[in-house]
């Protein structure tokens, strides 16, 4: 159900844009966005979901009815799971001070992102997600750590897990850990663990196709930020080696020399990596006969060069995961001797994407009624997307299965459930194979709610003439106006 | 629209429970209440509201598109309420410390009546609520209006207005004050002022059919809580006389011997009433030759003897508002001379019902995106709501417009935007009709999505097996087994 419309205006655009066509592209799509979004007014519609809503159901759903149902919560909490929206609903929370390559877009400027956010939970997971922006700066408008904490905290009688998002380093450590000792319902941040989560897969599969194993491979990891020290911490968790293991930070190694850079409250892991991996003095050096490299630094080309990969040991694997563009392009590190290149990118092979776990994660943390996500609840994640890539056969050019493969969620979702119940986190037994079905059966639903709106006319299809629109001034821009700054 | 099943089961209820047929219908609702909850999960769904969302779309409503909206924000704050849902999502916010009829409820306690408030909320108004149960209590369990205060501002940047719901006295006073203060949204408690509004409203068309002024209106108040309190605040601005009003709680008449009951934080008007209304011993006292009584104290029947209606002028006005058993039925009322009698019940004449001001007040205030919601404000939808009414002729037994009206929304809704641009308090400037017109059609929409996502299977109906199975347990209960303690 692709949009053809949207591909006849890539199509002009690159036939205008020549050299250009990849930042002229990105330019219509920053111009739709704003006709598109000023449009719509919001991406999100809440409507009843218990029906018929008459006169005299409302007698039911609401008072008198309804008071039935305050006094079984206030008997036993956990009914709130069952009989309000608590057990399927998650808030995305945010202050807004890291949107995506943004940076602190102040309070309310995280919104347009988390409202995405929850419409790919709601179609990829079939579940409900709120999106808050929080502000929770202090006196001199910075992020402050206790007052999301109390604020989340506050709020957590009302949804079944928390997401994280878009908040600043270090804040966004003390945060997640704070959260996650205080609260008994599941606290993710995607940024760094559903990152984690994906790549870890990823590896499994690229290990598995270049005749690797986990307990031997050496890994590199450029870039010390939430994703990469996450996904550190998962592959050690998984069975990865510390002695193996080596972190670049912009500064240099982390090694027990620079731990001081890591000092205060939400580093805590930082300092750790500092002390129990193996430093070298350089990327190039740590490359050195090296099996895999996980890029997450800055935006490329070049910030990879060719000839770091040509030292890696023979078969490499890379995963290259700035955005908009990747450290190294992926042909450029095959050239060099990687056999496995990996991106963030949808257009190339091996797409690293938060949404092939996120949302199959929060599903079967919801199903379970978990109190919590633990890191080996995240590997099990991890196993069944490697699971799923490899149920269409694995290959070099395949170690991830796509985002459009349905499939994902209800395997990713089952095997967490499971893995919340054998880890006793679950408040409600599970059975693995009908939380699957249970999550196919939502997704499927959520696809037909919004065919029927779309449909009967009560939500709008973004209209022809703002397509028209936004690419007029994209092409209008290129003919010697310059870009229309956006910003 | 209405839904024959139910009322085929209340005529069996009332065939074989004879005497206590209202008390076994109530038994009904509760039973029903909780399967059809249960059955539902969730009484609200989050949908995609920005159409269509196939994979293209996505780095539209997603990344790379969305972070021209983020940087527009970042920009100019405001544009939160044109480019993403803020504008027009309001947060239904509640301690849970005093849920409908059932006290404290503990913190999700009261998700269940958030979540039938947000239904009515896109029902009536044609805007979307988020419920929000918040964990806010000190060490003890109590209700602490700073940390209220605390998370409602943090949220502020996600929503276009806030709706205080449920939360226990004085700390209602306090909260509502605080925010006010603090936010440049409305921030609104219904339980106080929504009930003024439909209150004064019905008070503007009984004194109009019984041919006396707001001004020389003798109004006597029996209960001083959050409605009654603000109900006192609301006729005084829109002309009474304070020496003409005199108010009672539980122990006496509001008075400056009394105003030591009211000290402390919240309570400053309770105390302004105290010093400024006038006193009588008793109500009984009080009443002799008054023209109104407002009655919001405790459910009858006996709590106001015909006796004191008696005592009033002639053709007097009586609001009985205890639910759901009123302080003294309109009958009793009507027998003693009372010419206007009003309860909040939907089955006698003159239903007093909040949801006939609250969709309509905070749908306009959206539209204007005003800053927050003033006296003036409430009484200007006062006055729309009476005049609803005087469309269709008003008399002794109808001086409110019907909550099934779909003119009064969109009514309330322009009377409220334009009195906040005459105050300067709207960010946007309004054409009223329009604000009427837009609302009409949002809510009209709504409807059509309702529909459109029961035939398309993608939110089920509650199934007859279900009545059924609560009907047969109610008539069980009634045959010599005793009703079942459903808490």
């Amino acid at each position: 159900m692709m949009d053809g419309r949207l591909e006849r205006a890539f199509a002009e655009i690159d036939a205008a844009a020549g050299d250009s066509a990849a930042s002229a592209r990105t330019d219509f799509l920053y111009r739709l966005a704003l006709l598109a979004h000023r449009g719509a007014g919001s991406k999100l519609t809440i409507l009843p979901a218990a029906l018929p809503v008459d006169a005299g159901w409302l007698s039911v759903w609401y008072t008198p009815g309804v008071s039935a149902v305050s006094r079984a919560i206030r008997a036993d909490g956990d009914e709130s799971f069952e009989l309000t929206g608590r057990g399927s609903r998650v808030a995305i929370v945010t202050d807004s001070t890291r949107v995506l390559g943004d940076g602190d877009c102040t309070p309310p400027g995280g919104m347009g992102v988390m409202e995405g956010k929850a419409m790919l939970m709601k179609l990829l997971g079939g579940f409900d997600a709120v999106p808050l922006c929080l502000d929770t700066r202090d006196g001199e408008g910075r992020s402050d750590s206790s007052m999301i904490v109390d604020t989340v905290a506050a709020l957590a009688p009302s949804f079944g897990a928390v997401n994280l998002e878009d908040i600043s380093q270090p804040v966004c450590y003390r945060v997640l850990s704070m959260l996650q000792n205080r609260l008994d319902i599941p606290v993710w941040h995607d940024d760094a663990q559903g990152t984690a989560c994906v790549t870890l897969a990823g590896l499994i599969n690229a290990l598995e196709v270049t005749g690797r194993r986990l307990e031997e491979a050496r890994v590199v990891f450029l870039g010390s930020g939430a994703s990469n020290s996450t996904t550190a911490r998962l592959i050690l968790a998984a069975g990865a080696q510390a002695r193996n293991i080596s972190l670049f930070d912009s500064g240099g190694p982390l090694c027990p020399e620079r731990s001081a850079r890591y000092e205060g409250d939400g580093w805590e892991w930082h300092r750790e990596l500092c002390r129990m991996t193996r430093p070298f003095a350089t990327p190039a050096l740590a490359l050195e006969g090296a099996d895999v490299l996980v890029a997450a630094s800055r935006p490329g080309p070049g910030a990879v060069p060719k000839e770091w990969i040509a030292r890696m040991s023979r078969d490499s694997i890379v995963f290259s995961l700035a955005n908009p563009v990747p450290e190294i392009y992926p042909a450029e590190a095959l050239e060099a001797g990687a056999a496995v290149a990996a991106t963030g990118r949808g257009d190339f092979p091996n797409q690293v994407n938060n949404a092939l776990a996120f949302p199959g994660i929060l599903k079967g943390a919801l199903a379970a009624r978990a109190k919590g996500i633990s890191d080996g609840m995240a590997i099990s994640a991890s196993r069944a997307l490697a699971g799923c890539a490899a149920r269409g056969g694995i290959s070099r050019e395949r170690i991830l299965p796509g985002v459009d493969d349905l499939e994902v969620a209800p395997a990713v979702a089952a095997a967490v459930a499971a893995e919340a119940a054998a880890e006793g986190l679950a408040r409600k037994p599970v059975d693995p194979d009908s939380v699957a079905r249970e999550t196919a059966e939502s997704i499927a639903s959520v696809r037909r709610a919004c065919d029927a709106l779309a449909d009967s006319g009560a939500v709008e299809r973004v209209p022809r003439s703002m397509i028209e629109k936004a690419l007029r001034e994209t092409l209008d821009g290129l003919g010697g106006k310059g870009r229309a700054e956006l910003s």
